[in-house]
């Protein structure tokens, strides 16, 4: 938990961090979850997050159910039956979808049965319907034997009375949801959303259904921010525009980090906007700003910082930059908070070969957009490539590749992984 | 759009379509798109489609405006300078954000100017701060030169007025709601909701709230299948549990088709319920039954059926087929009632070693479900494996991988491609 130090090079700089150093500070110092906790219908769960390990109440299958269509047996009475020998086996009941059996099937006889049926008392195997031949109403050859236990799902095969069914942090995904259905859990424990407040500051931002002035900047990045912070486990409040006059900007930010776990605002990124970010984190109180800009583009002149358990993120003003900046930054906090336990950390990507050479620095990380195209069965991923501050780039990306620090770029030809937008 | 034959084979079984051939049936016999279209303020575009190509109403920028923090010059003044040869520049203004520049920047003259400022009159480029030396108040030393246009964008250079911003067919993301906010479109005409109705059949289904006695199995599918249908762009509605008495049946999906692009209903797999689906789905006018099971595995019972222009999907009871005939099926009709053209028709993935041998049957395609685990930076897939009908198994996968209908299988230690559920 060391906080960066705020070190500057000779232009009055503050030094850049590699990104994953970054994101260890800012995420070493995030609380761990938040810790309350909601009760909620299973019908409202997706996306949330279990807050507990959910034990099954009961064995699931409750009773011993046929998985086919068929006829429940002894299996004995089935051995060494085969398309020339067949086993002759009577036809004395039937069992009915979500019915008890009536009876018991005898040594010799069968039961007809659906799948999901309760097997009845006597049979220990089910032959499918396939493996018989009708002779008349009560008569059939079974061609082919069945093991014990063939075609049943005894009580508990599937989960038994006591065993977890969806571990602590588990984000519930439609198969997670199912699966509470089926154990009759009506109501589980989840974390609270995490709260994230979001402003934009610079005086020249106005409402993006303003009429543009000379000078003025419509606000994007309240639009683009709140979409990337909505998710079944948020709760976003945009805070709207706030001006960059410093006593209004703290009381608002302040406002902000009461109501909030997460507080994101994005200014220009002119140097007298920056400064106003640092000094307000620093006047929030500690630990205050943790990292002052990363070795990343775009989304160098990122501010990372706490007021005591919240954090705050000064995000760059351009678009992109934001927009990159929370996909590596905000996004693990919003996990971290959330309570998630990750499945796995593998990102899915698409391989495709680069179409066009792209430079980087050694020692930065680049974040490079790309469009993805098909031809005769292969990838094709071109560098959608703007000025800086070109917003219309944004939509032209289908994802994007990483250029890591050590590397100077990447030639055309050259295979990579594509990590795409959510679409 | 030709309609399958009702071919059975010697059992009565219907025969099985290849998955492929089954779905273009049915994509063949959907409508093109949604014909309503709505007007919707971009707060709240999230997921949805835009239903026209949006054009940009302006320039963007509309203003020649500064992407760096520096200096307003003439190009020409700047030209030759080098750290041992600075040009020195006089600063005679300053352009504050949000405000027009006041004056006119003379030879040999610049002005201060903040990145998004309006460049002033008379430059035609900055110089970056990085680039100079300030000697003192009014004088600058520029070491470096910079070419005409330099750090300037120019009004149009993101998109030019006139020029779409936007095409038919988008599904809106963050970043297409912040083209949308720069241009200052506060309003888009979408296509509609895809209205998708959901209804579980089978008298031994019981609410997953309710008391489980013999023989009796909770409702797990509409959990499921509402979730999985459950997007910004669709609209679900859950008819709950619906008896499997004829008249009722038919009664309840009549209504559904009425209110709905989409209907999906699963009951229990068993031979009774199949042929009651067919016979409702025939009975619901043509073009009727259009696909009787298909060579997939988990998933061939699935009846695909149309009645006039609405959808009529027959899902499996057992809810890991339902849900991967959800993925196979349903997912691209939702996809292409809604309006969205893909931007890429690749799937991400996964790539991962097979830990263990998976057979399969020549014909057919198998959709296996595993989970990952990472061991020295390299990922393993192991297949979740449970008896039909096990619902545990659900929430044990990370994703799937695909054995294509000429394989018999896959052995330990083969790369595989995982497609990841969504997370």
């Amino acid at each position: 938990m060391t906080k960066q130090s705020n070190t500057k090079d000779m232009l009055g700089r503050s030094q850049l961090t590699p990104v994953d150093k970054a994101r260890k500070i800012f995420l070493d110092h995030l609380p761990d979850t938040v810790s309350e906790i909601n009760t909620i219908r299973i019908e409202d769960g997706l996306g949330r997050i279990t807050a507990e390990n959910i034990n099954s109440p009961e064995n699931l299958p409750a009773f011993p159910r046929s998985s086919m269509d068929g006829y429940a047996v002894s299996a004995k009475d089935t051995y060494g039956a085969s398309e020339s020998m067949p086993a002759y086996i009577e036809v004395t009941g039937e069992v009915f979808m979500g019915e008890l059996p009536v009876g018991k099937v005898a040594k010799g006889c069968s039961f007809k049965i659906p799948t999901g049926g309760i097997v009845p008392d006597g049979a220990d195997s089910v032959v499918m319907f396939e493996h018989t031949v009708p002779v008349d109403d009560t008569l059939i050859e079974v061609v082919k034997s069945v093991g014990e236990g063939g075609n049943i799902n005894r009580p508990g095969d599937d989960i038994a009375e006591g065993d977890c069914a969806i571990p602590l942090g588990t984000k519930l995904r439609a198969q997670e949801l199912g699966l509470l259905a089926g154990l009759g859990l009506g109501e589980i424990p989840v974390f609270r959303k995490v709260k994230i407040g979001i402003l934009s500051t610079g005086d020249e931002i106005i409402n993006h259904t303003d009429k543009l002035t000379p000078g003025k900047i419509r606000n994007i990045n309240s639009l683009t921010l709140v979409a990337q912070a909505s998710s079944n486990d948020t709760e976003v409040t945009d805070y709207g525009i706030v001006s960059d006059e410093k006593a209004v900007f703290l009381e608002t930010v302040q406002k902000a980090i009461d109501e909030n776990d997460i507080v994101l605002f994005s200014g220009g990124s002119s140097v007298g906007m920056r400064d106003l970010g640092e000094q307000v984190i620093e006047q929030l109180g500690p630990p205050g700003v943790l990292i002052h800009g990363t070795a990343l583009k775009p989304g160098k002149p990122i501010l990372l910082g706490m007021s005591d358990q919240t954090a705050i993120v000064g995000l760059p003003g351009h678009p992109v930059s934001a927009m990159t900046c929370f996909d590596l930054f905000v996004a693990p906090a919003i996990t971290k908070l959330s309570g998630k336990r990750t499945r796995t950390d593998h990102q899915p990507f698409i391989e495709a070969e680069l179409t066009r050479s792209h430079n980087s620095a050694a020692g930065r990380r680049d974040i490079v957009r790309v469009s993805l195209e098909s031809r005769e069965g292969k990838v094709y991923a071109t560098p959608v490539l703007g000025k800086s501050g070109s917003i219309s780039v944004l939509s032209k990306a289908d994802g994007y590749f990483i250029i890591d620090e050590p590397s100077q770029g990447l030639t055309d030809g050259e295979t990579i992984k594509v990590y795409c937008y959510q679409n």
